[in-house]
């Protein structure tokens, strides 16, 4: 995690009552600039807050011009203090200024750009100059081309906040799904399918429906591992192992929580309606639903940490990149969420009231 | 697999042009006879072709009475040869008849009865005594705790027709899945997974959609085993392995192939159109959106057999036994579709025209 080079905040996060909202631009040689560029051109989606784009002004203009859309951002170098009473900035490293992007394939230097993007996201999250951060599209192979070994957005942040419990929820179609596992292989999961790994994303869960979602009391049902959650132990025993025991401590610390349950009729929607919430206990499971019902609008958010962040659910999509194709549909919910999410923060995390004693 | 003791067949399959479809009742203390009887009662399902259900008529006549239907079949000993021109008949064993069946519970008397019944409708189809079979819900530890070590239907087809290939594809809500394994722990499946596993299904399922769909030319897709399909093997490299050459084998047969496919986008409703069938990895990963689709309405098909056999998708609910709840959709589709396909089989097993010579 490089340091951010945005150093004095001018305006305070929330200062007219408005979410201030950091955006990293992804690969810039992705869909992330269409998407973003889209999204924040919706009048609907800037009234909700003041953003900071982390990024380049070039390939933001080159997608707003195929688009059709007239930028309508101010940009300032990185080494400025920005200023966003309202609106939207642009915020330019000069190291990427001048390069050519389209190069619509995973490298190297598109790996450390996104990742610079991100970090100054974070930081700025980090140290209170924004409210929340939303990410856009990066390519995992240009980030590893760039010399990382995190795989992902979430992994970093996890770094970054020393986290290791950080994982992701989906939110989308109707349905909120943390997963026990993410960019894993399947087989792998084996060596790291404990009881802390499945109780870890139920208690998170809980937390952001009780906290982020304004949901008192949530219902959170768990799919079992294997077909039929193992059926009484035919097929596999850890949902008796490891599944059943994290739901018995997560009761025990007062979660409503069911399970495990076989996945396949868990997410039918005669059964899903019954939650406010699933764990899913890895990648495919809970993303297989989440996508069939909200394939260009479903958001990926990061429990777990001290700030907050939503992202897009998909990837740079290098096919469609320079075509003005890409659907802005999920970024403007990840937008949509981060801010509603910033703003509930803020009121709960506000001091309590005093009360009078009795 | 015992031996028939339905002797003789009466009347020939197909005889008045409908076809002879052998029905087993399934568990007896679940709702098998219930689902059998409602889906039976409708005379769209009873147009379409002629009736043995292997089973108690007793048990049936009770669901009969629940649900307020007079009942519309003959019943006959199996040890008679039935006469089922048209209708219904219900073939009995004595030593099945007299005990009460209402436990509700997995048990071993109820795993003997159900795997007879079964085992005598394979049997009339393995002797064209019947076009087609369709199962009523067995309970998996009814069967362990009666002495088999098949663990469901589908194992027991396989080593009944010694057809080490046999899977199950799920029809519904508009999909074809075709599983490259079933009742196996998740984990389990690393020792099982090869090349020929993932070839098998994609080879039975583009035949299935042929013969039985008349689709001339299949378009198949595989989802990959890992998250975002190994991400070029960043999570894992069986997609590189082993779907890839197996896809690769698929093709140099001919068949209209493609994938791996992250599992997630893959059955999406924009990407699952462009297929007329998806070969998913293991269960959860085809049968999760099956039943989001289809909760249901979808049907369970053996692919890979000398015979025809269709099963509803949901186990025997015991939960439900008894209160005249259970929904008939499944197993009026398993009807409608043995029924379908019995009727294209015959057609695509008659002998091709001569064609004039020059």
């Amino acid at each position: 995690m490089t340091d951010t080079l945005l150093g004095t905040p001018v305006a305070p996060p929330s200062s007219n009552g408005k979410p201030l909202i950091g955006i990293s631009l992804g690969d810039p040689g992705g869909i992330g600039p269409e998407v973003i560029v889209k999204a924040l051109h919706d009048p609907v989606i800037r009234e909700l807050g003041r953003f900071i784009v982390y990024g380049i002004d070039g390939v933001m203009t080159e997608a707003a011009t195929r688009a059709g859309i007239r930028p309508f951002w101010f940009h300032v170098n990185s080494d400025q203090p920005p200023r966003v009473d309202s609106g939207v900035v642009v915020a330019e490293m000069d190291e990427f200024r001048s390069r050519p992007w389209n190069t619509r394939r995973p490298n190297a230097a598109a790996g450390r750009a996104s990742l610079r993007f991100f970090d100054e996201a974070v930081a700025a999250a980090r140290d209170g100059r924004v409210d929340a951060i939303v990410s856009g599209p990066i390519h995992k192979v240009s980030w590893k081309l760039a010399g990382t070994t995190d795989p992902g957005h979430t992994e970093r942040l996890a770094a970054a906040f020393q986290a290791p419990r950080a994982t992701m929820m989906f939110v989308g179609g109707g349905l909120r799904v943390a997963l026990a596992s993410t960019h894993v292989a399947l087989f792998e999961l084996r060596n790291q399918f404990t009881i802390g790994l499945v109780f870890q994303p139920i208690d998170l869960l809980n937390d952001a429906l009780r906290n982020w979602f304004g949901i008192e009391r949530p219902r959170i049902g768990v799919a079992g591992l294997n077909p039929h959650a193992g059926e009484h132990g035919q097929f596999g025993d850890e949902e008796r192992r490891v599944v059943e025991p994290a739901i018995q401590m997560a009761r025990s610390n007062g979660i409503q929580v069911e399970g495990p349950f076989p996945a396949d009729t868990l997410f039918a929607p005669q059964r899903r309606k019954h939650f406010d919430g699933i764990v899913a206990m890895y990648h495919d499971q809970g993303l297989i639903p989440v996508k069939m019902l909200a394939f260009h609008s479903a958001v990926n958010v990061t429990l777990g940490l001290p700030i907050i962040r939503t992202s897009v659910d998909h990837g740079p999509a290098f096919d469609l990149a320079g075509s003005n194709q890409a659907d802005p549909g999920s970024m403007k919910e990840a937008i949509r969420l981060a801010c509603t999410l910033a703003a509930r923060a803020t009121v709960s995390s506000a001091p309590p009231l005093a009360v009078p004693a009795g």
